[in-house]
């Protein structure tokens, strides 16, 4: 089915996703209906048929699109081993930047995934395996300190992601890349003088 | 009527917010009845009117009282002026310390405060408001790089508390101690080599 449908189909389709991930990050899963939906989108309850083929499938469908993109994300985060060593901090950066980029795009659906889902939790543990990787890529290739334990960081970077992203991302009170440069600098070279 | 209370009826009311605690841990707030937590306290349904209005006098009064030792605790994280600089280290270990073990001390109680309740994000945003305060402080104190941004760096902190907490100190697969050096590690010097 999928297969037959028209560009302007399609431009439809993706302009209920978007409606969906408003509404529900505004009133909730349960409460939003799907009559919500399409009159957000300025769509008939027909239309919303013709692609999806429930509310609860729809959502299913916007938090797995979110999760393939956040687990991509975060397999990027092994430094390129032979990089010079003062163009780790600019890669780590960056690569936080992106993270927060994405997460920073549709934040409606950020608030979804990472806190009303009931695959929240899921989703950051897949997030968190992906940074153990490379984190200890990045402990062998003698970008991260060795003494470090890969699990204990990783943690910790994901529950500052968190953090900084729901009080000033999702929010919009602070970009994707100063979020990205203030988290660094605590990351990479800690809090004391 | 609190001052009525005898040293043996003192000790059914610390049973009861003990069995309380383990009880809207395990089932949820919703799901737990007074009689389930009469029946976990050896008590009567008698003795629990005795000392609390309802069972969400009770809730409120846990998580007021959770709150409150919180609040002392963080309140102790800015470091005495005057300190060698080779003894902040070992101050920043022990207070962070200090926080996991009382943070594990009743896991139940900590994953209602700090998750269930809906006062969570609140208690949260309280020790942070202490944390940025006593971040300023070691600033000008000389312990914390300056060039910091203390709301950055005490979101920061709270997110990767939470998270070890979560993960490690609640299902009681490390102790204070433990998380605390490491994750002092982590914060105080970062993760590049």
């Amino acid at each position: 089915m999928e297969r037959s449908i028209t560009p302007k189909g399609q431009a439809s389709r993706a302009r209920l996703l978007q409606a969906a991930a408003t509404e529900f990050a505004a009133k909730g899963f349960a409460a939003t209906k799907v009559s919500d939906i399409v009159k957000a989108a300025g769509l008939t309850q027909a239309a919303f048929y013709l692609y999806f083929s429930s509310k609860e499938a729809m959502f299913a469908e916007l938090v797995q699109e979110f999760r393939e993109q956040l687990k991509h994300l975060a397999s990027a985060g092994a430094i390129a081993s032979g990089l010079p060593a003062e163009q780790v901090p600019v890669q780590v950066k960056a690569n936080l930047q992106a993270v927060f980029a994405f997460l920073g795009t549709m934040p409606e659906l950020t608030k979804i995934a990472l806190v009303e889902s009931p695959d929240a939790e899921a989703i950051k543990s897949e997030m968190i395996a992906m940074v153990i990787e490379n984190m200890k890529k990045n402990q062998e290739a003698g970008y991260v300190r060795k003494e470090l334990v890969p699990e204990v960081a990783a943690e910790c970077m994901m529950g500052m992601v968190d953090r900084l992203c729901m009080k000033w991302l999702v929010t919009q009170d602070k970009d994707a890349e100063t979020l990205a440069a203030e988290m660094a600098d605590v990351l990479m070279y800690g809090i004391l003088a």
